[in-house]
């Protein structure tokens, strides 16, 4: 078929996700490769998003290939009961790579499955039935991790699930007080927690979910002694810690998990996109040896027909091992070096940048009309004139290929993206700031 | 790895569905072809099952297989805004296999994630909220598709979420009361439905959701002319239609899609399961061109990483392929007539058979302590003796592989089982449920 063909057959049977499918021009790919991919007219377009912010590897990982054409010829899928190599190899795998306190997976399709089934298995645990999450995040789009979802995609879903509970993220740059330090910031948002625990009354809370570090909403990072501090609340009042590390996870920031960033361990992980790089998808719950224990005797009343796909953890075992081959987590941290530097920058010459957030290849810029006021380029939830996807279309121009949120614009490419792609990419950012300057 | 070497590691860091982690004792496998699995000492078991009634071409299937490794070639991921081969394609298969009023499909990875999906579009689609579904049924086991969900995988879930109605399934066999006729059974379940309605609102229901034939909850198969009853109160009263065809559809009755055995047709179809047999994850939420249309100027709030993943539609299309090219449908009603009369003659035969209950492939035993009271040989919801893995544990003996629900053994094989193949099985099945006779 012609890239035309694709595109009118597409936009004709193919819903697209969080669309008006009126309005729908989607490129149509022929072939990609590394950090690019390429239309039928060979057109190359850089992914600076990594699609979803999951395509960690890129494009045509061979290692990854390999791995997927292997277990085809064994035999593509078995059911959740039937001992399967790559399951049981894949899981230990990851609960080697995880603390020592941590005992086995549960595996599910993808992000949201994954978030799902952690709160089932943290109401299960504890026999308590309220979930803590918070108001700038995204767990997914069905009705459990839509549920714990704080921002506008969750509203379809209201009336929501009872004893979901929302509380607010450490968003320092737009706390209507202003702290002393990153300290103080940390004491407050850990106290306004304590609070807001002891009023929904500690004893029926089973979680607290996190991002650990926001993506979606911002790559909101948490300042120093806030995940600690969290992690002293549950400890205290006997509540699930579940970091969710869909996004956040498998070496973005640098280090394997988000969480080794910050000095604390919680009771459960649930992962997805970059434990596969989305070539066969694949997401899950790791969870202590602990609450593993708890299941020893009691149902766990979870399943889905592809628990532990066979061919998904065949290209997971592949991809997961890349990442320690490769030395992808100190590639990261020395291009996000680069990208910390550059960004910083930005911030100081550009009059649209409100603010700049990074760590490892995981970033995004703050749009704003005015510095002093934070002002955001467009108000929250709302954009009539479109003013964000013409910024996004500015960068399109030069085929750097990204996706806003809010007034946000992320910068999180594949993380095999070398120093000077990296910079060449920066320089169109650079360019069309601008503009952005100049116009909105 | 070695069998066992697979098998304890899968037990040490692998959490099975609905399962106490104790006890488990997973059989691991080498190799599969056809409809028989082998594991690592050669020992050949039958997947009368096929697998979670999913695997309907069986294992080791040539043409999936193929398309696979060559899409693996071109690229494993795109995002779901990219215009890609395989997705395209076979949106436009379903929609060509569907009725004339069908317009567009919306892809997800599983069966649970379709239903969250299609109630989502009827809520917004109709701006209601309410949404029916049957206490005897299994639509998934995340939060929405789990509040749909009517038996006891439901419980964990609870309390549940608001507008989600429940109403009983046309299960005559066990009606308190005795029916004149099928078209007396259909006349009162159709009543209660829309009286039920009216007490709920119907200005409130945005959806009435049905699994075609009530799968895991026992192959309840709707008697005359009872769906499109269903179908004339949803026109009255302007209620989404949804069929969940995860289970029934892609040819296990016989039929591309269940609802074709009886004069109905759906506003929206969900499937997943045998799309692609599970070779690679997939599901879909395939809905009509009225309902498409209102997504043309209204934002589709639903969305997922993997929405679309090329290598799950590669693999899509092969199977879909694979079923006309091979005559599957024919097959399987031949076939299925050989499997209904033997089945038949077992509630005959065997005291311990109170009902039989068959479509095409689609199949499963009722067993009783009593024929004429109908007593089950185990009561609902309760098992504490284990009497149904008993019997499970009887067929296994003969590697004859399935699984039970309630007081129920499902025969459900690959659509591919030959007639002498299946014979040979049934063989099996009426020694075990001669065991049964005597025993329980
Ligand atoms: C932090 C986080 N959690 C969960 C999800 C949901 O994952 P999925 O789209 O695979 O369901 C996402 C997706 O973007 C995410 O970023
Ligand atoms: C009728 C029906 N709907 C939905 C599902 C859920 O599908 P999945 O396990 O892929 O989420 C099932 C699974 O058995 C099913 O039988």
């Amino acid at each position: 078929m012609t890239g035309k063909e694709i595109k009118e057959m597409q936009k004709k049977y193919v819903l697209q996700s969080w669309s008006k499918q009126g309005a729908l021009n989607p490129i149509p790919v022929e072939r990609a490769e590394g950090i690019y991919y390429y239309d039928f007219d060979g057109n190359r377009y850089t992914d600076m998003a990594s699609q979803l912010v999951n395509l960690n590897l890129g494009y045509g990982n061979e290692d990854i290939a390999l791995a997927i054409k292997e277990q085809v010829d064994k035999y593509c899928y078995i059911g959740p009961s039937i001992a399967s190599e790559p399951r049981a190899k894949l899981a230990k795998m990851i609960i080697d790579l995880l603390p020592e306190s941590f005992g086995k997976v549960f595996f599910t399709n993808a992000g949201a499955d994954a978030n799902e089934n952690a709160i089932k298995i943290a109401r299960m645990f504890t026999g308590r039935k309220k979930v803590f999450s918070r108001y700038r995040s995204y767990h997914g789009s069905s009705f459990g991790a839509g549920n714990l979802t704080g921002e506008p995609r969750r509203y379809p879903l209201e009336p929501g699930i009872p004893g979901f509970v929302k509380f607010f993220d450490p968003y320092i740059y737009r706390e209507p007080i202003e702290f002393e330090s990153e300290e103080a910031a940390t004491g407050y948002y850990l106290a306004k927690l304590r609070e807001q625990i002891i009023y929904e009354g500690p004893d029926n809370v089973a979680a607290i979910v996190m991002e650990t570090i926001t993506g979606s909403n911002g790559v909101i990072i948490p300042p120093k002694g806030y995940l600690p501090g969290v992690r002293k609340i549950c400890d205290e009042f006997g509540i699930v810690m579940i970091c969710d590390e869909v996004m956040a996870g498998w070496c973005r920031t640098g280090k394997m998990f988000a969480f080794e960033n910050f000095d604390v361990v919680p009771d459960i992980v649930t992962f997805a996109k970059g434990v596969t790089c989305g070539y066969v998808q694949l997401g899950g719950v790791a969870i202590s040896k602990e609450i593993a224990a708890y299941f020893d005797d009691h149902v766990l009343s979870c399943g889905l027909t592809y628990s532990g796909h066979p061919l998904a953890c065949a290209a997971g075992v592949a991809c997961v091992n890349y990442y320690t081959k490769a030395g992808i987590p100190e590639h990261v941290v020395e291009v996000g070096a680069v990208l910390a530097e550059q960004l910083d920058s930005f911030k100081e010459s550009h009059p649209c940048v409100g603010d700049v957030r990074h760590i490892g290849l995981f970033s995004c810029v703050e749009l704003v009309k005015d510095k002093k006021t934070k002002e955001p380029l467009v108000s929250y939830g709302r954009d009539p004139e479109g003013i964000m996807g013409k910024v996004i279309g500015l960068l399109k121009e030069r085929k750097f290929m990204t996706y806003s949120h809010e007034n946000m614009v992320f910068i999180c490419p594949p993380l095999i993206i070398t120093e000077e792609q990296l910079k060449e990419e920066l320089m169109k950012l650079d360019e069309v700031l601008s503009i952005v300057d100049e116009t909105f």
